[in-house]
């Protein structure tokens, strides 16, 4: 039987007339696309042609919902309370089922955006609103979230589906914690490398660490970026690499 | 038999830390809540707030979409094209469904705001616009609208239901137009000529008209205020006199 | 030689057609106007009235401004680097002066708003931004800021004036610090209480703190508050007061 | 003695991480630079930047000033009141006169940006509120529009300077008003044509019409594009031209 794994990318970061990302080179290889709901990037336009560029794909489709930050991408920690995010999330995935349903699609999947993941990795307040907004408008959507973290743990106990996201460029501590981008080598560049880590963590479940340790890790789906000038060859080589491998990329839903 | 007529009023037009309207004084009153969805009004936790409320007095919710237009409060016309109103409503809808859907709730209609109302009254393509939206989204919506509307003869072609909203507190030309606010006489502020008017709506489906001629209109919903000082006293007038009438308030979803 | 100290009070943080705040009572109060500037509240048509009215009653202007948070009314922590900090500032600041033009007025000092004067107090990097950014558009303008800050002192370190502001009805700590709002206490609500305190704070340079001792307290400015129902009552005690302590009100700038 | 005209181009409207214009290759080659101010595009950020690289390249700055319309850059109509407009005209000049004080630079000119501008043109009263917010900020301020525009006649009778700007890529209609872009022939792509037109319109004052007649044409300044792909080359090809026939680029400053 073949493996299999999810290889998902964040989607639909334009904004009016600002373009970003490779969205429409990207598509052809991912499975799964996290599009923005407008609080950190993407407005309804985007959002539209986002969902009916993923369905002509066959790509299956998730919130990519953020902290209220346009001029920030959502990349900065706002102190919102337990409740505002809540809020934040209903409104987001909400707005993007709308355009799912203009389109006949159902949601798959969450996947929380820049600030408001990094900071849910360890608040357990913030996972938990996380958790508890995405069961209070669908049971049937899965989380997508670093294994291990703190959403990982909540989800779990409250029944919600849980993705164990990996990222395909990213070197890790031996703890299983991603290692911060201002050290250096924390982010890989070396295609074969990418290509190769992924594909061991897909078929071994297990990475080597910054630090020379072999560590288990669970992957569900793998994230790739979109928005860089090698992303296409990056995705490329490792679905390359997976066909190789014996290993089949499928939606997240189909594994979970 | 009872006569039967729908009350809607626009709520959760407050936002952040501004209160606007006295939306839990009125809401006692009336049958079915338009909610502001964030463009011209509202914020996600308002809206959260006013869906729960409305459950709370089981009256029937609505989106209450506008133009993206927070400084104006979507009272000024936004050159969008048919598309990007198309956009806008998706967007919006979605998000409030999303709020009903943390409370169980569906949403039973769609009355646009202020200038995208009013622009749609008379412009084809607009119309067609909200009523395309609309379907797009949720084939059992009703679109709530004036009558003789653009919007009403869209609806009609497109299999959409309407509502025939009426103003209580509003002058009406002979032709069924509302006299325009610039004219005086356009706005009625003694309340047993409201009472008495709506209710001569609603039994004998009339209204003089400003001119003095009886006119046909046809009410299947009323709109009263919600933000001015007497708003709760008009209300509850015109309920008193509906009580001595036979006339019985029900959401315009029964209705239609 | 009579006592001098400056009221102030934040004005102009109505937005579009929410009011906030009872401005035009309370401005004949005060001597100086502290004028949301459009990223906490405020718009650009009413920074326009609220000088404007600040001009007709004799009273001094300056800018209030804040973290880009409308819908959390500056009130939250934005994860903003120090760079980020004074390209706001300098784009609020710079807003307000346009207005001031209009009316061939200067502005007269800078409050930071809500979450920014917060984290400010104990935060060194920011409250140096908060300082570069004003030296940098006029070298004339006044910090208003919590005695004892780290604003206080990259003020005086690099030579901006800084004007020592005191609260009315809050209560203080023993070291001179705000006693927190979560402690029971913190806000004082007396009336009476209120303008002795702040009476007692001018012509003594004291004030009991919340556990006993009487402190030392600088006071080139009092901060009253405008949006709350007791807000010109208060006002005016603590104006009956001063006149029969001997204590004139100006603005700060004829203080330092 | 050499003929002398000015370059000006829309610079500043990149937002937050989103890159639009070649801004650094362009402006080595223009005179003036018109500055977005945060509402079709730019933020506080970019404007900083762009005012110090203006100054690096000794190139003059005015603003740029749009309809609050980020999500569709400014370039629809929208339904503002004559003092909304004059209100949102002095809070973006404002703003950027803020970073110009902290770079120790004057502005020089205003250009309205996309519908602002083009309503202007023939409507009277926008002319005159744009005209009158100008005056109001500043009265050495230059207005650049297009010559003939309601703007014109405005700046005009009220005093303030106007620079006639006259476009490098456009073709024009017999009553020199621009030719619509949705008809064939609007744009001219060809580099030694565009040349060529400018070079006519500075030293002999005419251009030739779409319908070929030779018109008179004022040329104070030539608006060249800087977010085309070819734009550095059209620039480029502009000043070779210039030098070969005698012209000289100097900010609109020196010329009015």
């Amino acid at each position: 039987m073949a493996r299999m794994v999810d290889l998902n990318c964040d989607m639909g970061e334009s904004f009016g007339v600002y373009k970003l990302g490779f969205d429409e080179e990207v598509i052809k290889y991912i499975n799964s696309a996290n599009i923005a709901c407008g609080f950190h990037a993407g407005d309804p336009h985007v959002m539209r042609e986002t969902v009916r560029m993923a369905k002509k794909y066959n790509v299956a489709i998730g919130a990519h919902p953020s902290y209220p930050d346009l001029i920030g991408f959502g990349r900065r920690n706002i102190q919102a309370t337990a409740d505002e995010v809540k809020d934040y999330m209903v409104y987001q995935i909400g707005a993007l089922r709308g355009f799912a349903r203009t389109e006949d699609l159902e949601l798959q999947h969450v996947k929380p955006h820049g600030s408001l993941y990094n900071m849910a990795v360890n608040d357990e307040t913030l996972a938990n609103s996380i958790v508890d907004s995405i069961l209070e408008i669908d049971k049937n959507l899965i989380l997508v979230a670093l294994p291990g973290s703190k959403m990982e743990i909540a989800a779990r106990q409250k029944g919600l589906k849980f993705a164990c996201e990996v990222f395909a460029d990213r070197a890790y501590n031996k703890d299983g914690t991603l290692v911060s981008r201002k050290i250096p080598g924390s982010v890989i560049h070396n295609i074969d490398e990418i290509s190769r880590r992924v594909s061991q963590m897909v078929t071994e479940g297990t990475v080597v660490a910054i630090t020379g340790e072999i560590i288990s890790i669970k992957a569900n789906t793998i994230c790739v970026h979109g928005d860089t000038p090698g992303a296409v060859e990056i995705i490329g080589a490792i679905k390359e690499r997976f066909a190789k491998d014996g290993i089949e990329t499928v939606p997240m839903g189909k594994l979970l």
